[in-house]
C-alpha cells in the first residue's frame, strides 16, 4: 500500500504513521520527495485496511497495490475451473449454449421454446420463473409454478436448467426445482443473497450489475466462493453507458480481462448486453472469438407474444442461423458445441 | 404511444397492428410518412404494455409518451408530500440535517458522535448497523447489537434514527428499533425489499442507485408507495460516472428535475456524492440553493479511527462549520434548519 | 416527427402549431390523449427542423422519427462501400491488417517496424507524425519530418501508410505524403477539419469520439461525404465509461451496428479500444468475428523505448502471435487476410 | 512514481529499472513484497515519464503521485486569479451573468436579446458566430457578420463580448471583434487551437468536453497558459452520462474541486448543463452557493424562433426571474452582482 501525504504533512506526522504501520506488523517504508512525503506499507494488503489510513487527514491518497479479490484469481488457482451443471462441463473446451425464454409463460410455451432450441444444439435451458421488473405494472413472472415448469421441462428433455433467483427465501425452492441459480444484474451486491447461495453447492451464474466493475464483479464471486461454493460462472450481460443506440454495451474488453485474472468459466449474454435482435448473433460470434465459454441466449417460439423481453428474443429461424452462424469460430477456437 | 414500422412493413401489416390496438380498448391512428409507417395507440399505457408491439418484426420502435410512474407523480398529486420522522416534518420549509457516523461501532463512539451533531443542530441521527461492503473481507457492521445503541441514544437524546435495512428478513427488527428505515443504493432495485417497506408504514429513506436513471428511482419509489406506504423521502447520493477525481458524481439536475415532477421530499447525501470531505460543505450549500429538502451527513468524532468510509467523514470543527456556512443559504431559500 | 405538448396546452394551443406544420409544406396530425395532447408531422425532418417546435412553451418534448444522417446510411445506398487505400481495397471479403508504431520517432524505428509488420501480413502501415496528447509536456510528434519517413517506408516497402491529420493547415502537406488521413477520437466533431478532409479525394479513417454516440459518429462521417468525398472508413476505438481496469471500453455493438446501418467499411483498434497489451489478440479475434473490415494495431519493434503508448505497443513475438490467432477467424468469417 | 512490477519480475529486473531510474537523475526505491516487487521513483515526474517504463514487461503499472498540470494549480499560485474582461473583473468576489442568445441571428435579434439581459442585470453578452452543429444540416452560424454585429452591440451598450472559436483561421478575426474567445466542449482537446489562443492576451473561456476528465479541462488549460496568455477561465458545462432526463449532468462537484485545486476562475453553464429550461434557475442557485464566480446562459426574445438551442433558451420573464432568484444567494455567497 502506497501513502501519499498531503504537502502540509510533516515529518512528525509521517512518523506516527510509520509507526501505525509497523504496530500491525507490516514493514513501513519512508519515501521523502521533492513535492510531498510517500509512505509504504509492505503486507496483506487486509490487514492493512483496518489501519484506515485514508481518513487521516494527513493523508491525501491511499493507493492499494494488490487486488482485492484473492479465491477467484489466478493467482491463487492457476488452472481453468470447470463448473459442472447437469451432465455438462462448463469451461473445458466446450463452448456451451443455453438458451429459453425470457420468462416462464405456461407449460406450452415453455416445451415448445425448450424442444425448439434442443434442436439446434442448445445444452441447457434458461427461463425466469421470479421476474424483477423496473415498474410494478409489468408482469412479475409465475413465481413456484414457473419452477415446477422448469422441472418438466428437464425431466422430459435431459436439459439443465437456469433460473434467476431474487430473495433469500427463494433460494431453497430454486435449488428443488433448477439446476442452477442464476443472480441477475440488480442483485450482484445483495450480499445476503450472495451469501445464501453460497451455502448450496448449486452452480451460480454471477451476473454482472449494471454498472459493476470487473472488480466489483469479482469481488461478488469471492463472496460465494468464500461461502464455501466453488461453482461459479461469471456473466458479462452488458453495461450501462451513454449509448442510447444499444441497450446496453456489450463489454467484451472484460471478457477477456475475466479470463485472464480469474478461473471461473465466463458466460456472455448477447441476448441483454445488445438489446437488439439483429445484433445477437453478430456478437455471439464475438463472444467465441474473444475466448467466453459459452452464451445464454433469449429465444421464443413467438417472440410477438412474449410477456416480456420480446423486442431481443431470437426465433426458431433467427435461433437456428445463430448456432450455424457461431459453428465454424468455436471451430477455430478449437473447441466443439 | 408512437409506433414506427420497419421500412418493410405493408399497409397490411399495420392493418393487423392497429385491429390488436382497437381490440384493447385503445384509440388507434394511421400515420403513413414519406420514408415509413408510423402508428399511434391512445389511452392508459399501462394496458398498451401488454401488447408487446416491441417484438412484432415489422415494428423498429416504441416510443412511450408518458411516464410510467404515476402515484408518485406531480401529476397525480400537485403539492408536496411531508413526511413526519419522529417529531420532525420533513418536505415543507425546514431544511432538514440528518447526521452521523457511518458505521455503529459501539456505544461510546455512537453516543459521542450523536451528541456532537446535535450541538451544532442536526435533528436526526443516522447510522448503520447492517453494512453492505463491495470486499467480503471488510467489517460488515454490528448488526442487531448497533440497532439497540440507536435506540438508546435515540431514547437519551430524542435524535429520531435513520439506519439501513439490507434484506427483508431485517425490516421487523429495523421496525422495532429504528424510526426511518434506509434502502442503499445497491438495493434500489431489490424489489422484494422494496414491496416488504412497502407493507410497513416506517418513513422510508430510498436512495438512488448507482447508475440507476431518474425515472428508475421513481418506479422504485412507485413500489413502495403502491405497496401502501407513502411516507418516502427520494435520496440524490451520486452517481457512477468516467469521472475518477471524486469517488461519484453527484447530480443536483435530478434533485431540481425530482422537485418538480414528484411530490415526495428530495434529501442529498453530499458525503456519497463526493467522497471527498473537502467538497462536502460547498456540495451541501449547493444541495440547499437547488432546492433540496434536507441533507444526510457522515460525521465521526474521531474519522481516522472510523471502520469503514473514515476518508469522507467530518470531524467536529467541519461538522461546526458545515452548520454554519450552510445557514446564509437557508435563509437565502426562505427556510429554516 | 412526434410533438408532446404539455399537460396545460390548450387545443388552440395545438391548433397554432398544427398551422405551423401545414405552412412548413408537411402533414400535420392531431392525436388528442388521455392526459395531454399530442401532434404529428408527416414530411422531410431536415425541414421540420426549421420550425424549431423544441422552443415552443406548449411544446413538452418533440420526438424525431427518423436518422438524421442520409448519405452514409444503408437506406441511400444498400451495398457496401468498398475503400481503396494505395492497392488495397478495404471492405470487400478481405481482413485488412493497419499497423505500426503509435508515433514516427526515428527512420530506423519507423523502418525496423514496418519491415517487422510486413513480414507477418500486415497489408499498411500506421504511424503518427502529429501528435494530439492531453499534456503539453509529452512529446508532440516529429511533424513534417515524420511524414517524410512515412513517404520514404511506403516508396520502399510499398505498404501504403495511415496518418493522423490534427489541423486544417496540416492537410496539404498529409496529402502529399500519406495514402490515407486519419482524424483522430478528439478531432470527431471539428467540423471545420472534416470539411477540409471532405474536399480532398483521400480516404479517411475517421475514428469515434472519446464519447461519441453512434449517430454522432455517423453525423461526423456525413459531413465529409457530404463534402464530397466519399472514401471514408468509420473506426471503433473504444469509448470511455466508468470502467478503469482498461484504458477504453471496446464497443463491438456499435462495430455490428455500424454494418447494418451504413454502407461504410468499418475498422476497429484494439490498441485504445483496451490499452491492455495483453487484450490486443483476443479483442482482435473479436473483432474479425463481429464483421468488422479491419484493425489497426501499434506495434514497435521496443516498446519499452517508445515514446508514447508503449504500455499498449506489440512487439515482434506478440505480433507474429497476433496475426496467427487471428488466421482462423478471418477463415471462420469467410475472408482472406 | 510507483512501479509495481509483474509477479514473474525477478531481482535482476527490478535492478535494470532501479539503474535507469537513477541514470535519470532520480533517487529509486527497492520496495519488495509478499507477492511482487514494488519499486519507488522519486523527483521530477515529468523527467520520470520520459523513461516509458509502463512499456516495460516486467511492469505491471506504472502509478503517477503528483498531478501533471503545474502552473494552473493553487500549489504554484495559491490566490485566486483575477480575470479582466472588458470593465469586469471576473474571479473576485463579484457573481458574473454572461447571457444572450445561443447564435447571433440578425442585428435586431441579437440588440434586443442584448438590451434585455442587461436590462435585468447582465454584465456581458454572449452570442454565437460560428456554430459547431452535430449535423452537417443544421444552421451552421452568420460568421463575420454576426462577429460584426457583436462589436456593434459592444460599442452601443458597453458589454463586453464572448464568442465561439473553432478554428485556428478564425483567432484574428474573433480577436478583432469580441472580447473573449470561447473554446467550445468538442474543442477542448483541439491543441492546434488551444497553442493559438495561448498566443493571444484575449481572455478564453475554455469549456470542459463532453466527457473530459477534471484533470483533462485542466491540461487543457495548462496548454494555454504554458503558451503565454494567463487569461483563462474555466467553464463547467455538464457531462455525458446514462441519464437521459437532462441533455448532460451538470457536475459541481468538479466545480468545487476545480476551485479548491486550481487558482482560475470557474464559469458555470446551467443552460447546456441541464438542456431544459425549467432547470437552468435552480441549478443557477447551487452554482452560486457551490462556489462559481459567475453563469453564462442563454437566453433570447422570443425562443421560439431561436435557429438553435431555443428549448434551453430563456425568454424575458423567465430571465427576469432568473436573476432575482440568484440574488439572495449571491449574497449569502459574500458576493455581489
Amino acid at each position: 500500500m502506497i501513502i501519499v501525504l498531503t504537502a502540509k504533512a510533516t515529518k512528525a506526522d509521517a512518523d506516527a504513521i510509520l509507526a501505525q504501520i509497523e504496530q500491525a506488523g507490516l514493514k513501513p517504508l519512508f519515501m521523502p520527495g521533492v513535492e510531498r512525503i510517500v509512505l509504504g506499507a509492505l503486507g496483506d494488503e487486509r490487514v492493512l485496511q483496518k489501519l484506515h489510513l485514508e481518513a487521516n487527514p494527513c493523508v491525501q491518497e491511499v493507493k492499494p497495490i494488490l487486488t482485492k479479490y484473492k479465491l477467484v484469481s489466478r493467482e491463487v488457482q492457476a488452472h481453468d475451473s470447470v463448473v459442472r451443471l447437469g451432465n455438462l462441463a462448463i469451461g473445458g473446451d466446450r463452448f456451451t449454449v443455453i438458451a429459453g425464454p425470457c420468462s416462464v409463460e405456461s407449460q406450452e410455451q415453455l416445451m415448445g421454446a425448450a424442444k425448439m432450441v434442443q434442436r439446434y444444439g442448445a445444452v441447457a435451458l434458461r427461463g425466469g420463473a421470479y421476474k424483477p421488473r423496473t415498474s410494478p405494472y409489468d408482469f412479475q413472472g409465475m413465481g413456484e409454478e414457473g419452477l415446477k415448469l422448469l422441472k418438466q421441462a428437464n425431466t422430459a428433455l435431459g436439459l439443465p436448467t437456469v433460473s434467476e433467483v431474487m430473495e433469500v427465501s427463494q433460494v431453497d425452492s430454486l435449488c428443488q426445482y433448477v439446476d442452477c441459480l442464476q443472480i441477475g444484474a440488480r442483485n450482484m451486491q445483495n450480499y445476503g443473497l450472495l451469501k445464501a447461495v453460497g451455502e448450496t453447492q448449486k452452480p451460480i451464474l454471477l451476473k454482472r450489475g449494471l454498472s459493476a466493475t470487473i472488480e466489483e464483479l469479482l469481488l461478488a464471486a469471492e463472496y460465494i466462493y468464500d461461502a464455501g461454493n466453488h461453482n461459479i460462472m461469471l456473466c458479462e450481460r452488458g453495461i450501462r453507458t451513454y449509448e442510447t443506440a444499444t441497450r446496453n454495451t456489450l463489454d467484451l474488453n472484460a471478457v477477456a480481462y475475466l479470463k485472464q485474472r480469474s478461473h471461473l468459466p465466463v458466460i456472455v449474454d448477447p441476448s441483454h448486453g445488445t438489446g437488439v435482435r439483429e445484433l445477437i448473433t453478430p456478437l455471439s460470434k464475438a463472444a467465441v472469438a474473444v475466448g467466453a465459454d459459452g452464451i445464454i441466449v433469449e429465444a421464443h417460439l413467438n417472440p410477438c407474444q412474449a410477456l416480456s423481453d420480446g423486442h431481443q428474443a431470437l426465433d426458431e429461424a433467427d435461433f437456428a442461423h445463430l448456432m450455424q452462424s457461431i459453428a465454424p469460430f468455436v471451430q477455430a477456437a478449437g473447441k466443439t458445441l
